[in-house]
């Protein structure tokens, strides 16, 4: 039996059974975190995988499932997050590959070895700090905002920690692109592979997806857009696949 | 009356009666030039711009009837075609607004002043030296291949000659936007708009459209998908507007 706590709900992903348990009043995933899921199941067979900022644990969550990865921990600085996320992986009998790790993001490098990882995932707040209307609810404000760690804290440690051709793959805004391609670059990290997410294919996209290879040779292959609304306002075939269908 | 050599051909826009003189043995224009030219309508009043690597002339041509700009100077390496532009410069009257220098572009810092210039266009040549099949032809070899220059080359002669604030619009693959952002980065060059060129909707992308401004703040703005072709493989309107109706 698995105890919820005050404002916390349990709701399911509609896919192999699987269970997330989220708190109203905290982040709560998005449709973000379901399509980097499905972007990153090419991660192979037998990986040792970090998520950086598991917050929920979705994007762990769904990796177990739709990949063969030998086993995946969740780094999460919030500790009622975390907590959660641990609660959810109990739920979803998860617990013989997914962990939570409740620490900063900055400090582990002194808990994983250098080059000791096949693939990282991450979903980072989206936001700079000196930008945008401030959130008032200060968990959600560390969900969105760059206050804990930044683009360069991720990657940075994403280099060090990867084994030479191990893989980051990556949710974020587009206008961040830039950005998250100079450091990425910067850091030895090859981007590989990237496909732009748009509400309607009328308006400009709302996401980038981007997986980076360590020390590979430069050539970005970008995938076919990803609609998430077809002109009837319903779920594409594309999102009904990855929600629903996909192995 | 315009002489025509041995194989050329005028081609007729269809577009405020512009014509284009091409030698079918030589490198022809694409529709990748006449979207650049789309992408490029935002150039500023007034504004002295090149063209680096002008080949045919069709971008300048373009440009001419699509913005204010004060003058277009068309650097082109290739005599014979830096003469057919020439030519087709006198064929649309466009002589006082439009030259052609027949020189090589690492050079033309001899020629122009650092910091002189508004905005730069270039539809560079697309591919490595090193990699895919030779083209037999060395004029078309040329224009697609980074035999004369590459796109370091380029880059580093626009940060040199583009003004504070001024912008320079490229086409390029999709596989090389990774390095591209990484030299116009490294060169001040800060990428602010750009735009995925797909033939299909279901299919990936083949082309991209950036715009750097010089010293700008991070802020990529990707806009909306152009897609060339509808489930009848026929223009779409995107397209149609493009070739017939955009001022």
């Amino acid at each position: 039996m698995i105890k919820l706590n005050k404002d916390e709900r349990i709701d399911d992903l509609q896919f192999k059974n699987l269970k997330i348990i989220q708190n109203k009043n905290k982040f709560c995933f998005g449709i973000d975190s379901v399509i980097l899921s499905d972007f990153a199941k090419d991660i192979k067979k037998g990986s040792k995988v970090l998520d950086l900022g598991t917050g929920t644990g979705i994007i762990g969550t769904l990796l177990c499932e739709k990949t063969e990865l030998k086993e995946i921990i969740g780094i999460e600085i919030q500790t009622d997050m975390a907590d959660m996320a641990k609660r959810s992986i109990k739920l979803n009998k998860l617990e013989n590959k997914f962990q939570i790790l409740n620490e900063d993001i900055k400090n582990i490098d002194k808990i994983f070895e250098e080059k000791s990882i096949d693939s990282i995932v991450t979903n980072p707040p989206y936001k700079k700090t000196n930008t945008g209307i401030k959130n008032i609810n200060e968990s959600i404000l560390i969900s969105k905002n760059e206050i804990k760690c930044n683009l360069k804290d991720i990657i940075q440690m994403s280099n060090k920690l990867l084994k030479e051709n191990g893989s980051i793959y990556m949710v974020h805004r587009p206008e961040r692109l830039a950005e998250i391609i100079e450091i990425l670059k910067y850091n030895k990290l090859e981007p590989k592979k990237m496909a732009l997410v748009y509400n309607k294919i009328e308006q400009a996209p709302i996401l980038v997806l981007i997986k980076a290879i360590k020390l590979a040779k430069p050539f970005l292959t970008i995938l076919p857009p990803i609609i998430i609304y077809d002109e009837n306002k319903n779920y594409t075939e594309q999102i009904l696949k990855i929600y629903n269908k996909n192995k």
